[in-house]
Parts: C-alpha cells; structure tokens; sequence
C-alpha cells in the first residue's frame, strides 16, 4: 500500500497548500484514523480544474488504443490493491471484506468493459456523407461526423460504493473513455480509500504516459461549490441524495455557460407482487425480500423501498411471512454516522405517520441501523404524499396493498420516477399484467422480471438512470457502456482533405469501424 | 389551400376559447393579413399539453414503419402545398419564391430522411447481454436495452425559417421519429403559414391513423412560460435569440422536475483566411464571402459574422475588395419591424465603438437592412469584448486582423462557442495550419474548409449545434438525422420473456437490426 498522505492530487503532482485538515472515521467505532486529509483551498481547486483544462487536448486526441491501455492498467493496478487496501476500506466504511474484493473485482471489470468499448470504437459515432457535386438543384458537399468528449469533467463519487462508484468508478471510467479528464471530489466517507485508488490511477497514468492532470482529486468540504462553477468544468457526474443532487444541478444551470449534470439520486424501486407468484412462492419471495432490503446494510441505490401487492389471502401469507422475515434480520452498521442518523429519522417519520402501520423491527437505538417493515395505506400513494416517495436509505421497506388492478394502475401512475421497478410474477401473471409495463417504461430505466434490483450488472444493456427525481436526466446512465455518452459530442467536417481528417473518419478506415455512409452501416474503405 | 381559421391545434381539434386575438403582417408592408389568430389561454396551454401527454402512450409504441408512414405523409402533404401556400408565406417574411420552394423540398425532405432512420432502426440503440448462469461467482442475469421517446416536446420555431426550422421543421421531425408528440408554439412572425403547416400535419395524422394530440399547436405572445412549465412536457426545442434560449432554458431547471432544452442561439460563424489562398485567389473569396454574409438578408444562424486573417499585403488587398464587395451588395427587407430594429441597433452598436472602423455600408434607415462592413482591432476579441461576440442578425460582418500565428491562436482561444468555423486556404495552409483545428473542435459543432456556413446540408453526418452560447447543450445538433437522439432515452429489461420484449429485442431479430450482442455487433437472430 502506498502511503495516505491526505494530500490533494493536482496536475501529477500532490498538493497540501491549505491549513484545514480532515479525519476519517472508523466507520464501527467512530475512532479517527491515523491520517490527515488536506483540504484544498481555493487556488487548488482552480489549479486543479485547469490541469484537466490542460491535459484535455493532449488526452482527448489520443488513440482509442491508448486510451484503453491506460484503463487497463488502472484496471491492473486496482486489481493490485491487497488485504491490506481491503481492511483500510472496510474500516472507513464498514463493509464486509468479501464485499470489497468484490467491488475491487466490479471496479476493474468495469475499467476493463470501458477499454473493451474504446477498441470497439463504436462510441465514435463515424458517420459520412460523400459529396455529390452532380446532385441537382445544388451539389452536396462531403461530410463527416464524429464524437469527441465535453471536456473536463467533475464527479463526486458515493458514499455506498466506495471503489464503483467512486474515485475510479464508473463516472471516472466512462470520462476516461470518452477522452475528458476528471477532478474527483473526494467522499468523505472514505477518504483514505479515495487516497489509495488516487495513487493507483496515477501510476497507471505515469505507466502508460498520459498527460499530467488526466487525474485530479481534492479533498474537503466545500470544494464541491468552486469546482462545479470552474469555467475549465463541462459535466458533472453525481451519486448521491436528492437534495445534494438539486443542488449541483442548479449551480450548474446557473454558471455563465451552463453544463450538464448526471446526478443519480433517489429510488424506492417499487417490487410489484402478482397474484399467481403469490400463490405458487410467497414463502420463498418473502424470505428473497428481506434479503434483498436488508443487503448490504439496505445502502443501495437500488434497494426495493416499496412492495406493492394486490389484495388477497395469498398477499395476507405473504405479509406475515415478510413480517417474521424482517423481524428476524440482524441490524446493521452503517456507512458512517451521518447515514444511522438520517436512518433514524426517516423511520421516525415513518412511525409517527398516521396512514403508516409498523409491521416488523426492532426499535432503533444504538449504533446499527434496526431492520425495519412498514405497511402504508394505499391513498398515501395515491396523494402523493412525499413520505411515501423519499428513500430511507438503509434496511427498510413499505408494503402497501392495492384492492384491483385499476387501484394498481392508478398507485404505479402516481410514483415519481425510479431507477427499476421489479415484478415477481409466474407466466400467466406476466401476460396477464402487460399492461402494466407501459406504465412502467414511463416511470424506470430498468424493468426486472423475478429478480432483485440490488445487483447492477456492469455490461453493454444495462440502465442505471431513470426519469427524475432518479436521476436528473433520464438520457443517461452512470452503470454500463452507454455511459460514455453522457461525455460526448459530435462535430462535424465539411470538405476536410482526407488525410488531416481524425482516422475514424478517413477514407481508408484505418480503425475498421461500422460507420453510417451515405445512409448504411458499413466497414469498408471509401474507395 | 386550407382555411386559415387562427384557431389553436389541441388534441385533434381547433380551438378558440380565448378572446384575445393576433394579426399577421406582411413583412414587406407592414399592412395586417385579412386572419386573425386566437392567443391561447392558460386552460388552452394545459390541453394542448395534455393531449400530447395522452397522445404519447399510443404513438410511442407505434412500430418504427408505422411512425415512417406518418412522416412520408407529412412530406406528401408539405409537398402539395401549392404556389397560394408559398405566396402566403413570401408576404409573412418578404422572403422569395425561389427561397421557400426550396425550403418547402428541405421540410419534406427532412421528414423522409427521418422516415429512413424509423426504417434502419439504429435509432433504437439495441443491446443484448444474454444470461450466463454458470458464471462464475456469480451468474449473469438477461439484460436487454433499447431507446424510447422521452414524452411530449415542446418546440419553439424559428423566424429565419418558417418551414425548415418550424412547425414542420427539424425539431418537430426528430420529435415524432423519436415517438414524441409535440406541442408547438407557433411563431409570431408567420402564424398564416404555422396555421397552413399545421392543417398539413393533421391531414398527415388522420390519413396514417395516428393518434389525437401527436401535433398541437398553440398561438399567442406569453404562451410559451406555461406551455415549458407543464408537467407533461419532457424536453424542449428551441431555435432563436441567446436571450430567449437563455429564458427557456432558466425555466426548464427550475421545474419541480426539471427538462432539457436544445436551444440554438447564438453563432458568429468565424471565416480563417489563410495566406496562400488570400494570394492565389482573394479576390475571388471577398466575392463569395459578400454573397455569403448578405444571402438571404444574412438572416441565417450561420451567418458569417466574423472574417479573420493574418496581417500581410494580401490581406489589405483582400479587405479593399471586400469592402468594395459589401458597398454594392442591396438593401433587404428583413423578416418583420422587430429584426429591423435589432438589427440597426447592433449596427449603431458597432458604429459607436471606438476600437471599430465602418468600412463599408450606407447609413441605416428606412424600411429595409443595408448591408455593413466593419474593422475591430484584435484587442476587441482578445479581451473578450462582449460587442464582438454578439451576433447582429442581418447582412453584417466585422473583419479582424491578427499579427501571427501566436496571436490568432490566441484570438481563437477567445471566441465563444460557435455553430462553425471556416478556413479558407490552400492545401499548403491547410498543413500549416493544421494546429488550428484542435482549438476549433473545442469552439464549434462543424468546421468547414474552402466554403461558406450558410447552407446546411440535412443529411445524417450533419451537426448544427456546438458549445455555448451557440446551443444550450453541446452534445445535441438541431439539424441532421443525430438530433433524433436528444428526444430519446434508454431502457433495459432483465429477464423478460421473449415473447412479451418489444419487437427490437426479440430473440428473433423481427425488426432485422444490427444489434449489440454480448459486446459484438450483429443482425442475427439469438439461437
């Protein structure tokens, strides 16, 4: 392991100019570590956003090649990390350590899938027009097109991933790809595993010869602020609560030139249990159930907060079996001190609601988050009331039953936006309840079929993103390949002499790419 | 030709309930059209919208052919209106004949080219990731991603165009392809025409059997604030003046659930002159570069507002012919009273600004633009002066001089965003200056060589979009088969019966796509 020096990492090089430092908690017994993080000053965080500035031309005009070489050696390097790393972050967050060999394995993959996308070179989006000077009234000219990245990009990583979606997550990863150079906002949640990735991704930077500043983190609180209002700063990409999600969305529509926000923030991922699957395992769903709101503490963004069934004897079996599924659960720690607290008071809210029935939970006290069940009426749903719709972060659940299908139609109309929405059903079920996907296509970005939303696979179709207030805009995702997107944009050359042309556009298609000419997919040379 | 009843488009419909009414004028005369116009009412507003929104189930999950068919009779229809529709639209915008028949092709052309995207389908952005159960540790679930439309647009025409950029146009065209219903805020400058543009559209939507409310159309000054307001509406299309995407876009974030717009705005087009071709053919080029800057009334987002060459004899040879050029170009009548006065004010503008010399131009006055030529000194763009970024819609240019290469680099560097940037050189400039084009990929959505920005081609490699001010969001182009993908967003099923995914992902390929299959493109159907 490399040394925590807690000092910020600015243009290659490391940087401690301020007076302010911070701790980093062990997250079970609130005992500070032996490190010291320096806050970055002012001047740091603007030299920081220039050194992306400045690495930015020499970075986005590389090779797809090289640029997947350096996200495989981020990748090699993560992999590097040992048990020692290991028992560093499970103390900052209170994972478990199989966990986190399995987010380290989730974070290079994820570098790995992004290296494999920039070989593919599909995310170039080449696309030519020959000229046709004969064409009549007026002759076309020769055009062609492609995607370059947006520039520096700024992201502020989770407290509930400390490895995937953080420091070298899937924002980082995806900007990496798409050529734009990333300032890192480091959690303070875990700011020392935030210190040992920094180190790993700029000795892959240094391995692989890539401009100075490609990689840049700074620490502390407040930084956020300056660094999203950098004028060197093109998109933002966020996980994290609403409230802080809004807040950077409006500070970027409000900077002189406004930029793009990618700001995943608040999901209850409503489970919809159907009737035959209810009838054929109600026992099994409510014991998969539990586990799944219970996992990992219930810190996911894809926890299901809401259970959603139809009246019936079969759906009452089911709740008293959730009931002593949940009772059974053993508490958890969680992240940090600031999520039990915001745990605490979202179940209190909850308990003190007069349309919202206690079902299962011991009650909350301590220094571990009690697993909790909740019964809500449905016109809760239905009124939209806000509790209903705001996560509690953490192992808690609310199952609220509906009397028909119009009754359910009319609930699932009345959600707010949602990164999934699951449906426990047998085949007749399914077809029986097409009609619901509509609906649910409006309101998600992923639709599940007897699965679990907690466990977001890292791959080409996946969709992390929903409409709002899931995420700020529903065009994009923060897990998968498609998230380069969100960093890209195309422009476009009219009449350039084919051999200063990008080599994804010249005529020999020198990168063997699948480009759009003259209206069809081809990977041919243009004779 | 229809009727020009002035009535509002909702859901099928036409409606008048308001009592407010507007007149059209002819933009040569000032003298009222015999139609009046019904400013809708806020109840009229939330209609319209909601209409769409119901609209909007139905149309988007019409097959890509079924929309196709939708957009082919669209451009039947734009195609049938006769020499009484083109004379109509002349007197509203003083534009000729021979301009609007050919931009009556352009609309209905724009609208088969987005058929042929409906019928190739890559527009759907198919990915499969097919289960892999005895992964190891854990197995992988079927993911599945495809591309809906985003819900009801709003769209904002343009005056400059009153078919290719409005009712009809390529914000309306990329919304229906996309599946979204549109409602449109009819342009004040050309209602008579928005109204015979309209009726088209309708007479498309019940010939093809679409559903009521996939076009609305809404008249009146102050319409717009409710109409981007409403919850139904998803995103926004804007073409027009900074201050008004500015405006729209404030609106749009501060939205309970805030929306993207894709406002075009603000471009003034830099042209590079290069020294070999001023030598070879300067005359030639201050010929060309007159017609450019005044075709039309320079009443194009394109417009090439910005000439800058290096300081050389043929330079000043080149700015005399220009400036002989620019003397005799005529007067035009602009679009309406409005861009007159806009017009001759950014003119006075220029005219009192003591870094900036009048080269060329009679004094303005009376009913129509005169042409102008100006000198600003480099310092006026080195230290960002905002009157030189500024566009000044109509038939003028200011022409800047730069000592060497250092300082044009640092000129460029000092430019705004931009729709395009021009070089004029030869192939030996076009060598020499080949450090220039990284600067101008930052700057611009399209850079062009040895032609001019006015015209632009609508064909798939086109962008018409670029970093701000020029658009609100770089990563969009407003014209062009790409602009599509602004109004859609992705969707994933995990373990969905085959039978029941839509037809795009379907094992058996019935849509025939290429598709992304386990990381490699294919148009196979899955075993």
């Amino acid at each position: 392991m490399s040394t925590v020096t807690g000092q910020n990492f600015i243009g290659g090089s490391r940087s401690a100019a301020g007076t302010v430092t911070l701790e980093s908690l062990d997250a079970s017994t609130g005992v500070a570590l032996p490190f010291r993080f320096h806050q970055a000053t002012p001047e740091e965080v603007d030299r920081a956003a220039n050194a992306a500035d400045q690495a930015f031309v020499e970075f986005r005009q590389l090779s797809p090649e090289r640029r997947a070489e350096f996200l495989d050696a981020i990748a090699d390097e993560i992999d590097q990390l040992g048990d020692d790393f290991v028992a560093l972050v499970c103390r900052e967050t209170a994972l478990p350590a199989g966990r986190i060999q399995g987010e380290r394995g989730r974070t290079s993959g994820q570098m790995r899938l992004f290296a494999k996308v920039l070989r593919r070179g599909d995310f170039l989006g080449a696309r030519i027009d020959l000229a046709m000077p004969d064409r009549k009234p007026l002759p076309r000219v020769d055009l062609r097109q492609y995607r370059i990245g947006v520039g520096p990009v700024a992201v502020f990583g989770a407290s509930n991933f400390p490895l995937a979606f953080s420091t070298a997550g899937g924002d980082t990863a995806a900007a990496f790809a798409a050529g734009c150079p990333v300032v890192f906002k480091a959690h303070s949640g875990h700011m020392a595993t935030a210190d040992q990735v920094g180190c790993a991704i700029i000795r892959a930077a240094e391995k692989t010869g890539m401009p100075k500043g490609v990689f840049n983190m700074i620490f502390g609180a407040g930084v956020g602020e300056p660094l999203i209002k950098h004028p060197a700063i093109q998109a933002v990409g966020f996980t994290g609560s609403l409230h802080g999600g809004n807040a950077l969305s409006k500070m970027a529509a409000e900077r002189e030139q406004p930029i793009p926000v990618f700001a995943e923030m608040s999901s209850i991922n409503p489970v919809i249990l159907l009737p035959q699957a209810l009838a054929a395992r109600g026992d099994k769903v409510a014991g998969e159930l539990a586990a799944s709101v219970t996992m990992g503490g219930g810190q996911f963004c894809t926890n299901p907060g809401l259970v959603i069934g139809l009246r019936c004897p079969e759906l009452s079996a089911f709740i008293e079996h959730l009931t002593q599924q949940m009772t059974e659960q053993a508490p958890h720690t969680l992240l940090n001190a600031g999520g039990l607290r915001n745990y605490t008071k979202g179940v209190e809210h909850l308990l003190g609601h007069k349309g919202i029935t206690h079902l299962a939970g011991h009650t909350q006290s301590g220094a571990q988050a009690q697993p909790q069940l909740f019964k809500a009426d449905v016109s809760l749903l239905l009124n939209k009331d806000p509790l209903l719709q705001e996560e509690v972060f953490g192992p808690a659940t609310i199952i609220i039953e509906v009397e028909n299908d119009a009754q359910l139609k009319d609930a699932l109309l009345a959600l707010r936006g949602q990164l999934t929405a699951t449906l426990i059903g047998e085949p007749g079920d399914l077809e029986h309840y097409q009609w619901l996907v509509p609906i649910l296509e409006q309101k998600v970005g992923r639709i599940l079929v007897n699965g679990y939303p907690t466990g977001v696979e890292v791959c080409d179709a996946m969709v992390h993103g929903g409409p709002y207030p899931a995420t700020s805009d529903a065009r994009g995702t923060s897990v998968g390949s498609l998230a380069i997107d969100r960093f890209l944009r195309p422009v476009c050359y009219q009449n350039y002499p084919d051999a200063l042309l990008p080599a994804a556009l010249q005529n020999r298609n020198p990168l063997g790419l699948q480009r759009l000419v003259n209206g069809e997919w081809s990977s041919k040379a243009i004779a």
